[in-house]
């Protein structure tokens, strides 16, 4: 295990607490070209520590996270995502030929495969089963959705602080499912047991790239109210939203 | 639709620049206690702006959300809610009775289910069907995993800005999936074409409770470094874990 200061020593478990919620939201963003540079254990226990703040399904507190810095293990990670990525993306290029936009995000996925083994950590997020009396959760239903929505709205919402977490702390950091195409070859690589099943992953370093606005559609395009289709604020953002309605 | 003024008036849309990402993570809880007083478009502008910067798979952008003030769609909501409260509930009660802690936290659902048609908004979360040449995205796939957490993983992130946005800015929320038991059902209620998923429910108002702080099991408990069930920092937290791992 990987224990020696990282590229930014110095760095207080604290600073977190120094960005403010909106700028973290508004400038997070998959940041897929990171330094080999090593990340600290503690900064890295930081954002965990942040994740399991998420709510989940009946406060089960089942999320796990493995922390992935074994050459071995990252490179059977990296296998399994070239193999999805040689893939998919062949036919996602195909269909973006016209789009420039999409073809410059797919070159970031490109460079993170090729640069897999290089990717200082590599966070699984997990669910592990957990039992009340015979009540079991934790276990991926593949049916009904209802089931689905609490399996997965225990695990994406702690994701989903690690990566502002990752954001504030000034780590590049991406939300993938990948390396997960199979998930019975996944559970192999990462020895897991069949108790914990892995959801998504998260490749962290010190970014090469820079974090920056996102260009979202307006909110008032996908704000409907009460009725789907009704769209008073369509092609809105906050900014041009009439003055009146402002509270 | 309700535009008046809202209990707040006078909430800057800045306001919510004003808590630390930090913080608002910490002290994100479930509110289910609401005042029925109303809350402005432009709050819940605002923070749908917020999940809209959440990341979608292949940056897609088909995260919807349904605003709901009408009386009529609240009763239907809170009929399939009660249902499966009713059911549910009742099962759950049985094997945590004497589990103080979780029968309090079912009070607060069964007044969230006594009340639901007061609660001034309800938000419906949805994904819409995309396509990118014939590669349709957001269709909710019930197989295979690595399907389902591409559709999930589109949603949840944003779902969790929404809570922390919401909480940032004093209003109460919880996420709750009880109303979708039925898929079909719920989109017959909700008038949402066969295109757009129901997927979760946030019940949102000016709060009766108070955040504050949660309690989770320790990070070091649900870290595994390398290999699982490696856990060298079990029963740590990022205060507890030893001066020389601090970055």
């Amino acid at each position: 295990m990987e224990t020696t200061g990282d590229a930014r020593a110095g760095l207080e478990p604290t600073q977190l607490l120094n960005m403010a919620l909106e700028d973290a939201i508004r400038t997070q963003r998959s940041i897929r070209r990171l330094k080999p540079d090593p990340v600290d254990d503690s900064v890295i226990l930081h954002l965990l520590e942040l994740a399991t703040k998420a709510p989940t399904g009946g406060n089960r507190q089942n999320a796990e996270f493995l922390v992935i810095r074994d050459l071995a293990t990252k490179r059977k990670l990296a296998q399994l995502n070239r193999a999805a990525w040689n893939t998919y993306g062949r036919v996602w290029r195909f269909f973006a030929r016209n789009d420039e936009k999409t073809l410059r995000a797919m070159k970031a996925v490109d460079w993170q495969a090729d640069h897999y083994e290089d990717i200082p950590v590599i966070i699984v997020a997990c669910l592990r089963w957990s039992t009340y009396g015979p009540i079991v959760s934790g276990i991926r239903p593949p049916f009904p959705p209802f089931l689905a929505s609490i399996f997965y709205g225990s695990i994406f919402p702690a994701v989903q602080n690690l990566l502002l977490g990752a954001r504030a702390a000034g780590l590049g950091a991406s939300l993938t499912v990948m390396p997960l195409w199979s998930v019975s070859l996944a559970r192999r690589a990462l020895g897991l047991p069949l108790w914990v099943s892995p959801v998504a992953v998260i490749p962290l370093g010190w970014p090469r790239g820079r974090y920056g606005p996102t260009t979202r559609k307006p909110v008032g395009d996908i704000a409907h109210f009460d009725s789907y289709g009704n769209r008073p604020y369509e092609g809105m953002t906050i900014e041009t939203i009439p003055q009146s309605k402002r509270g």
